[in-house]
């Protein structure tokens, strides 16, 4: 069965097994203890703080363990945002940047603080040059993700990281989708990562925290973690978490080649396989194993669960998926349709009969669910005399507000406008994307007294 | 070899490995992902959930599940504090709480809120009567530990429950040391415990909190566990923690009377076999399987490396003991000597004849740190004409003021005065506690000119 969402969570690494159960033996005592069983468990976090350590690019001493990658993002984000206190009170972030460095974000913002969003293109970058000039004196901190976690696309870490040394502002690189497959080049101050994303046990993230960076850990602390993750250990976890981001990395060129053409053959087929789909992020620029695409007149969330049928496990950034029934806020800043949006990221070991087997299984499962939504297939219907039409989607949800603008539009002249009424959240980010796929312009959209926002189209073609 | 240090951590019950080798492969998903495997993980994590609460005492919806039992302290306390803004800003606690507690509240008190410490007696317990007086208007929180990690003293939990609820102060009881042997009892508003204190697996604690208590959890969360603990769920340690709570809550009982009864033997030998020996801690009012003693005349860390030569791997809140320098602030708070402190806890299925074994070797051990110390062991030397004699102690640090003070003691007549001059952070534990020991009278201390404090003890026996 499949399993094509390793950005979420990556099934263990054998090498993290055999690391966790050797040490559930060896490393339950308390490191801080003076006896053999709390020396042999100090001895076992020493040695997985260096693997780490030689793994992410830094001294041991600049590197402890959270109980996750959420938590060193927090605890990272808030410590050095306190450490620069008397500099600023602004952090810069990309607008992709994961949902943990954009609450923490929020959280600065209620206390007071001030957050820039540097907003990216369609692929999902940054421009460095826009991110250089977001650094604007009082910054405290930025924070540069490696790669997107929803569309793959790569950062220019290395570019963003000689604007903030020339500014003068420390950056935090959240390497959580990057650091199985490799260090994180340029001059970080402080870096993020998490242990399950690379095959590594749950319970598990890293923070690194460069000499001489300024640093105020942030709510009450104790003495493990050099004051920086209070807690007893979860040392087991550890030792496998450092055994096998080892591992991966012996690994990472071969199976990083391997699965890079695997995505290559996703992102050139799928386009030829599906009508009216988009696949989203950089080409080029990307993690080896992540793809993404969004299919037009497609219910995310139907979508999923016909894939899931038929065996294949994927995520998605569609609004229908999530509970707070707004898009994903990385397709919402790239521009880019999220109705029917599809995530693959294939773990280590996918074979390439099971992507075959996807891409064999996927045009029918788009083309039923477009079917049971009564999405149009067939060329546009005869132009209607008037210049204009109104379509009331009101109360409906994506795709259907997008299903009922395409299916309109050829009956309104060129020249002439298709006004739509949604009142679904997902509209706003589709209708232009909609337009930008179909070469029809999109004019603007307005409140609608009442409730609800007219979104209006003009045919153009 | 025997380990006697429960009550730091606890090997790993069979059950904990069971359980996390199994979710280890059914287990490692996102539980908030729709597809099969997060739907599996889903359902280990609502069945852990359901047995940990049962074992609680609570419902499913008010347990969350957090990174370790400290972390769970901190979001315990942090969340009920902000949740009762508007009532006050006082937190009490007892002087005796774990470190967590204790940072968690110097946390409130840097951001400017009120802390009031209760006191306790020689034995470790607060009066709930005086406990109930701290409850002024403007208490936000109160927190009572259910029994005492070093001296294993219970807490009167309930009646502290039942004056909280008089004065409408919800009291959260940090369960850490006693979850394991069974449920709190009385109406507490707020629980934590931590899951390798009762030999699950480390990197998981418990959060309860009770239906109706307000609680707004600080700093940036996500969707995961209520809100109440962002990051990745740590689910195959979780599923761990669940069934070996279980697991050791059926052998509670049976256990729980097997151990009392090791350790009514400890309480009573240990000052019969060792002279000069404090036993500390309620005789009956405690954990079934903790006793701590301190030895007079003896170095701490000397004597936990010469048991550990030994094969027994035991703790101590001696001074010396502890990268601070400052002896534990439990025996601190109890008034009760804290040179020489050993604290024996006994993990579930300890044998009699280690028990025996420690026994045997407690006496040479001790007698040879003394003897190596310089301690006195005869009876005192005849009295000296002076009425009073001064011993400097400068720049020595714990047990030698007290050995000093105990040398010469015998030197000044009955009435006299010796004045130690120590700059040894324990001496202010130490010295009124031997005078208790020895019936001699403690006078008092005074600031010295120079450095160091004088602390005056007149002979009386």
């Amino acid at each position: 069965m499949p399993y094509f969402d390793a950005a979420s969570a990556a099934p263990l690494h054998p090498v993290a097994r055999q690391a966790l159960l050797a040490s559930l033996d060896e490393g339950w005592a308390d490191p801080a203890r003076l006896y053999r069983e709390g020396r042999r468990a100090r001895l076992l976090l020493d040695a997985a703080r260096e693997a780490a350590a030689e793994a992410v690019g830094c001294r041991p001493d600049e590197l402890v363990f959270t109980p996750s990658g959420t938590r060193a993002v927090h605890a990272g984000i808030s410590g050095a945002l306190a450490g620069r206190r008397r500099v600023g009170d602004r952090l810069v972030v990309s607008a992709v940047e994961h949902s943990s460095v954009l609450h923490a974000g929020e959280t600065h913002a209620a206390a007071g603080g001030t957050v820039t969003e540097v907003p990216v293109d369609r692929s999902g970058a940054v421009d460095a040059d826009a991110f250089a000039a977001a650094l604007v004196p009082g910054t405290a901190l930025a924070c540069l993700q490696s790669a997107n976690h929803e569309v793959g696309t790569e950062q220019p870490v290395a570019e963003v990281a000689e604007a903030c040394r020339a500014a003068e502002v420390p950056l935090l690189v959240d390497a959580a989708q990057s650091l199985g497959w490799g260090p994180v080049a340029g001059g970080w101050s402080l870096l993020t990562a998490s242990a399950h994303k690379w095959g590594g046990p749950a319970g598990v993230g890293l923070l690194a925290v460069r000499k001489g960076v300024r640093f105020a850990p942030q709510g009450p602390s104790d003495e493990r973690e050099s004051g920086r993750a209070p807690g007893f250990e979860n040392l087991p976890a550890i030792v496998a978490a450092a055994a096998s981001l080892r591992a991966v990395r012996a690994e990472a060129e071969a199976e990083g080649a391997r699965l890079r053409a695997l995505v290559d053959g996703i992102r050139a087929r799928v386009p030829q396989l599906v009508p009216d789909v988009e696949v989203v992020g950089d080409a080029v620029r990307r993690l080896p194993h992540l793809v993404t695409f969004s299919c037009l007149y497609v219910d995310g969330e139907t979508l999923l669960h016909e894939l899931d049928r038929e065996g294949f496990s994927v995520s998605s950034g569609s609004s229908c998926t999530s509970s707070t029934l707004t898009p994903s806020h990385v397709l919402r800043a790239m521009g880019v349709l999220s109705e029917g949006n599809v995530r693959v990221s294939l773990p280590a070991g996918t074979s390439e009969e099971d992507v075959d087997r996807f891409l064999a299984v996927l045009p029918g499962v788009v083309a039923g669910v477009r079917e049971r939504l009564g999405a149009p297939v067939s060329a546009p219907s005869a132009p209607a005399p008037s210049g204009s039409l109104v379509v009331d989607s009101l109360g409906k949800r994506c795709p259907i507000p997008v299903i009922e603008l395409a299916k309109v539009i050829g009956e309104v002249p060129v020249g002439g406008t298709v006004t739509v009424l949604s009142d679904d959240e997902a509209a706003r980010l589709d209708i232009p994307a909609w337009c930008e796929m179909r070469g029809q312009e999109y004019v603007g959209e307005s409140p609608r007294p009442g409730g609800g926002t007219a979104y209006v189209v003009r045919r153009v073609s």
